[in-house]
């Protein structure tokens, strides 16, 4: 696995450049909170654990640039950079749990001097990254064992290695079921408007030796009922205490297909995607995003100039919808609530 | 409505180039079957009712083209030119439905001269093309009497003026239903590959004043969940002796997300569309067509050039799923094959 999403070099943030994926691979320098905040609402860098990690490095990097200041003035330039980067997205909560850590590390630093408070939360930044990295190769040596030898998979948009600081959450299933030996096939759906799917799954997975196909998002059930799938698994952004699931829009929909098939249907995300805050999906803000990325594809128009458009970014699957769900903590199956309140509540204890 | 999807002038057939739409308006004409059969294969043309009219109007020409050759020789032309057309695409009946009837023209024309021989075809592909204006009317009428006073519809692909020689067969219920003053909203998905229901479907309903908003084919779900959706209707490309339907790739996810919230799902077809000589939907051929159609959008390539993709054009929906067919004979509730018996046999009595 050499693919690396995001990286800390000299005391800037490195994001591989997600939108000209996969024509070109092009890492760039960040070096302001600004310009952070805008490669997470761009899509430059995405998926619920990558931005969550990029905003920690972009408080890091908020620090770093105020460290001269008084240390009134430096706070104040942190909790500027940690509001501007909560704004970024509303519906992955590992957004927020991010910038909650490193809230946290401020809040216990007090009365120390500026470059203190600073490592202090590059040192948190780091460390996160690195638990992100293990609760990938956790989730997905737990996640691998629920794959028979000979597995046929169905994959939504993008939970690889461009979505976390490792192998991925669902696609680390797969690299790990892979790797012990198993047969796998992956059908990687599309994921329009802006085809995580077409464009970054199957890159990723062709570049580590799975064989994939590419399907379009309304291929889906055909393939269901025709090439003998084994499972469906996806990602998470967000999961609310009673198991629903917030995640890239046509996750509901593909739900629905794996239940008419009978067959399961997986999720795999750290416990950092739990909101427990959330009673129900109901709960959960769904992000609507501009009504051009349906319109538009690499800047050809597809439809009439005003026609209107529906474009919500993310859908709630129902936990009825969903056979189990993998965390670095344990695999959960349904009913959910009682092992998703224990897992939170021992976050810390892998 | 306005929009003529093709017409006779001249001597040759004008159609209007679909490809390009809706960027650009444009007819052309053609003088030969060739040029007829790649309009075809090539989606200049596309929908089962008009593509059953093309071939019709290509026969004819073959027709015309060969009339100053010896009798055998004529004959020779228009059977090549059948066997050309009949070649274009597999899955759309009304394609080979057509040119039976034309070929039952030739049968009865024995010992007639060419030019009355091909009077005849041009007779008969004239009184085709208004027979399908007047079914798609009746249609039209009969299925918009299945919707209520507010009716907010889910539809796929193009099933509408664009695929007839008339105001369509699901969107013929459409406009019925809205010339009797039915209030109409229309969420269009937008079909990938070749987004019939972006490009086309909103195109023609925006210019017939009908509320249209399109919506990614992954987020059919999520607009069942939110939208309150009265029903879906599509058209179909072969309706087997069971009511099994072939119709657009993503039709079968659609009728299985439109149960799982109990929206009726209605198909509205001519009875040139079914094919009793199927049993079930497994005997119907579904064309697979070239992988670039999937891997480039408007010459963009969105995967990786080399990407494995999966390309079939149509899907069978179990007739278990549809709610009723609407043909010009009347609207079929399941179980559908007497009522679907009864229409073949009475096929010519409106």
């Amino acid at each position: 696995m050499t693919i690396e999403t995001l990286k800390w070099v000299d005391n800037s943030l490195i994001l591989l450049d997600q939108t000209l994926l996969p024509n070109k691979v092009e890492y760039k320098a960040y070096h302001d909170v600004e310009n952070i905040a805008k490669a997470i609402e761009n899509l430059v860098v995405r998926g619920a654990p990558a931005i969550g990690l990029t905003a920690a490095y972009g408080i890091a990097i908020s620090a770093y640039k105020a460290k001269k200041q008084s240390p009134e003035n430096f706070l104040k330039n942190i909790s500027r950079a940690s509001n501007r980067l909560s704004q970024t997205r509303p519906t992955a909560v590992n957004l927020f749990w991010a910038i909650d850590k490193m809230q946290t590390i401020i809040n216990n630093q007090n009365n120390h001097s500026n470059h203190a408070i600073y490592e202090a939360l590059l040192s948190e930044a780091h460390a996160l990254y690195e638990q992100d990295r293990s609760i990938c190769r956790r989730m997905g040596k737990l996640g691998a064992e629920l794959l028979p030898k000979e597995s046929r998979i169905i994959t939504h948009c993008n939970a690889g290695a461009l979505a976390t600081a490792d192998y991925g959450t669902a696609l680390g299933m797969v690299y790990s079921a892979k790797n012990t030996g198993k047969s796998i096939t992956v059908f990687a759906s599309e994921t329009r408007p802006l085809l995580q799917g077409a464009r970054l799954t199957s890159w990723e997975l062709m570049n580590n030796g799975i064989d994939v196909t590419v399907i379009c998002d309304n291929m889906i059930a055909s393939v269901l009922r025709n090439e003998n799938i084994t499972c469906c698994i996806v990602g998470a952004d967000r999961i609310a205490a009673n198991g629903d699931i917030a995640n890239k829009i046509g996750t509901y929909g593909l739900a629905i297909l794996s239940k008419e098939h009978e067959v399961p249907f997986y999720v795999v995300a750290p416990v950092s995607t739990l909101d427990l805050g959330n009673k129900t999906g109901e709960d959960i803000p769904i992000e609507h995003r501009h009504d051009d990325e349906v319109r538009y594809i690499a800047n050809n128009l597809i439809t009439g100039k005003n026609v209107r458009v529906h474009n919500p970014a993310f859908d709630v699957t129902p936990h009825q919808l969903v056979s189990a769900i993998i965390s670095e903590k344990g695999i959960a199956k349904p009913p959910f609530p009682d092992t998703l309140r224990s897992w939170k509540t021992d976050e810390h204890l892998i």
